[in-house]
């Protein structure tokens, strides 16, 4: 089967290089150059690449499959741009981050022209290319069915995770990595909260090792000078430890409850930098964090860890300083209280 | 009446004023003669103070009721000290910020020597002095009975807020301002309590005031430059407002649902630095707010704004750092990312 | 001088007395007769009300002012019906909770028509009548000043506040109750904001005093039945206190750094029903605790305490519970671990 | 070797399999009889238990190996008892959930008599005997190398995960599943902290799932009845979605971020039960969870994550509910705003 993949970037290069791997063909756009000759070495005449849109369109075969594999804010212009090139049939796939907002409305415009879409939340990250690609998509089952082959070659297969308890028979298509979740939206709805887990558990990892981190807090407080605006420690005989926490993080990837990938991820990083000194701490965040925090106040669901978890990245840039600002300045006003000095 | 107090900081000078002021004599003990030449001064022969202990209760009545008011971190000792000299039927207060824990340890130690013990949790910062101390007891009745006359000038007073509609008849206790709220620990854990909801709600303020602040983000936005690590601003167009935070809390102080004490000392501080540039946003934190969140711990009780307070104040003193490199490392390692850049 | 008024509820009804009992005049507008014949004896030749729109413009002096004072959701549509039959230089004040966003879309399409805008967002509650309002203001000067005898009216005024220490010369608006806050829209931001700190403020006091409320969790242990699925209380005898909670927010009043307008109504409402039995803990949440949460993403500010607010009132409407009862079946699926009975 | 188990529940009875499995042998210890006879028709001649105490510790191999598998509550007094019967040299390992206080307190007592202490946070819940329990060691290094080949077999072993990328030469003890984390309480300080990213974990897919659950708010909302009291939806039309659950946490099992041992169970979980009807939804909490938090208090580490993970399940409980009312209470005294009705 061919694809059509606008975006050569690393998640574009590699979803490419994938079902070359597995037989298929694929054509490639890039504004620029750059990716392509390099592409094109690579995997041979199963892959060609071109800057001019007009081109790629010509060089797909009927039904055009376009999958749109850029940032998300230049998402909309390009789909635009490609309708106007493609007729009744085609299918527009959006694997990019795109709002679910944005799904409902391009579908709705493109059906008129008879023009097929599919958003598909698409994870894997940097070893998506080895892994395989968890497939989230909201659409019709039909173009689902169409390009079946494709999907199951982007996403990881079945085998990729020991099964389930309890199912039988045929292998789902969930259980092979790919799954239509529902109608136009669907797909990126599911990616949006993904990442808000996502943020949350990787919240709770970072609090619990910055606990281990201060483990030896009773130490410090031992030889260090206190201020008198400083709460004194009951028991520093509790806080004694040094713990090593590269190693923790490997010992619970064996047989612990909180054994997952990303932990794997953390060991890993740890494994490279044992003390974090390369990194400053200014965290970003991405639209789906915020979007599933607003997707939960519509719909009236607590979630106090998801939002705690998006908060936490705002305030490691500084974005509290005033609120704590006022804090000082409350405390000074009501009991003379002094800020604590700078370090 | 007499008053004994040991300790004539700030808190405790103005006690003492307070009571000299309504007729009552009070001797004092403080460890340096610091305060004692001016105070005597102030308030002529109502009123001694001296270095030496053994002087200290020797100058006072008997029943000697003797008010403790020095950091919680040395009031242990002094109360032991004092014990020694005391008699049956003479009285120790802890006007101080002890955890309750030591209340209840202390009034059984006490108890066979026949001294009688209350805890006295004192609210009222700097402006005690005019606006009275709310006073929040632990221990046996008799001895506030014995001690209204003191109690009752120390305290606010009954004409110090409008009464609240549906009470009738005499005025109580706490419409007095001050109440016997338990046992002995039951003044200094409803005094804890009180400290928790006052960090929960000057964190309320200082979120809110913190994003009137950020209301003008959608112009720093649109002349900004933007890392592709952030998320992009949907609306700009909804945030250009360019706020006056003081004449907001001044106008707030009068007819709004958040009129309020703390509001009051915000709108007076904003008056004194409207910008805050005095102040670095570095926040302590008492004993107070993390045993309140202790206690909520122990009964199972859901605190998570007054927890949320607290947090903020450890954030504000960096201690959240760890945590946010090993989230910037997390990204890296799954998604590629790297951190945004130091401003 | 003269206001049209449209909506004659609790609020709109109270403003009109407010103002007539100051001397100015009103009209009124209502889609049903209900409170007109009512107000129109109470106030007499300085108000007359009607049910026909027409009519009510009609009796308006020239430049109109009329005051929308519906709920949100019907507001839009009576205000486009309204700018039908007004003339340029006439004024259009919104003064229920509509977002923000409306103010901006509205002002500009009132613009062409050379009708003016007013977004003020209006705290009281029920108590506006006495205390008057905290009117926040969104628009242009030149129709505050306009304005300014109604407004100084509606709002609580000078005296209703100590005076801010350090303000000094001619009180500022601010220091009388209302407050231009900025172009369209700006009154309905503050006063959002405004009700986010309420929501934040509210969860405050709500959570201290349910720690109060189990202070005697220690004695209920005790004397009560265990399941080994429940954690085992450490240090029951910390925990034996039966508080008096009408006393303490009374006692709290006075002299406290807690004291609040929101204590005030706590107290009130403890004498009215002590133990809270009249009441089922089913929370609502108006769309300004919503909105406020919105706008701190929107801008990046951690607002960890307004959302912990507004979440625990979706909690209190069982909307948790699918995710309390995917916990459970996590504990099943990795301990083993049985639910809790149901009590 | 040889190991003597105390504690024949279901974590001790499977530790006892998998180290005979793996040709070391062990005695049992129960106060009841009850799955001795069932073990030892099992196990052969590698393993023997009884009921008497003595006689235990008579059948044991010089230098002893007590570990001792049994609820925190009861674990000191056992200690105790067994340390009677042992000699200098022997060992007693605490493999359950005590406090990590506990450990350092034991460890202490236990020295003079010789005898030696290991505290051993063991993970691996119902899964243990197929995957191996993940074994957080406090206390000294001499007794871990003497342990080291029961270590070995009760750990899931250096098979069990990929290697962590980075890591060369010989597998270090963490990556066959067992840590020496530092001296006596670090192990259960590890495994407490442990447990609390757990609960965080837990908590970010509860959330994140309960938003998926409610992803047809906007299709309930067209369909339903509103009170006044109640935020309107603004656009219903963005939550019509059906989600299939159970097929969601299938399809990210595969080459997504949020891939983890407990996201399996989850899935697991869903298949014997896709609604979670056999669930009402009372969660508990284990004293680590709480433990954990405090210890973050102690040191002064931000945790709003855990924190509110751990409040969740105390509100799952029905403990929020005074807090709520107090909420309505307000609302009633401030705006007459009547409580939702009881659905």
């Amino acid at each position: 089967m061919q694809l059509g993949m606008i975006g050569l970037g690393r998640m574009g290069a590699n979803i490419v290089r994938r079902i070359v791997r597995d037989g298929h063909t694929a054509v490639g756009y890039e504004r620029h150059p750059g990716p392509i000759p390099e592409l094109e070495a690579e995997l041979g005449d199963k892959f060609s690449g071109t800057t001019d849109l007009a081109e790629f369109i010509g060089r797909l075969e009927v039904p055009r499959v376009v999958w749109v594999m850029i940032p998300a804010g230049a998402t909309g212009k390009v789909i635009e741009d490609v309708a106007e090139l493609l007729e009744p049939g085609d299918i527009i796939i959006d694997g990019g981050n795109s709002r679910y907002h944005e799904d409902i409305k391009r579908a709705k415009a493109l059906e008129p022209k008879g023009i097929h879409y599919l958003d598909i939340g698409t994870s894997g990250g940097v070893f998506g290319l080895q892994r395989g690609y968890c497939l989230m998509i909201g659409g019709n089952k039909a173009q689902v069915d169409y390009l079946e082959p494709l999907l199951a070659t982007i996403a990881p297969g079945y085998e990729s995770a020991p099964r389930t308890p309890g199912r039988i028979g045929e292998p789902s298509q969930a259980e092979k990595g790919y799954l239509l979740c529902g109608p136009h939206g669907a797909g990126h709805f599911v990616k949006m909260v993904h990442n808000g887990i996502e943020y949350g558990a990787m919240g709770a990892y970072a609090e619990g090792l910055n606990i281990l981190k201060h483990a030896n807090a009773g130490s410090e407080y031992l030889h260090g000078e206190h201020s008198a605006e400083e709460t004194p420690m009951e028991h520093p005989e509790y806080y004694l430890y040094d713990l090593d926490i590269p190693a923790i993080t490997e010992v619970w990837r064996r047989g612990s409850v909180v054994a997952s990938w990303l932990l794997d991820l953390t060991a890993s990083a740890l494994v490279a930098d044992p003390d974090l000194d390369s990194y400053s701490g200014r965290v970003s965040d991405s639209g789906e964090g915020r979007w599933t925090v607003d997707a939960a106040i519509d719909t009236a669901v607590p979630v106090p860890i998801l939002s705690a978890a998006l908060y936490q990245r705002f305030s490691s840039r500084g974005q509290a300083l005033y609120g704590d600002k006022m804090l000082s300045a409350m405390r000074k006003a009501f009991g003379g209280h002094n800020e604590l000095p700078q370090k």
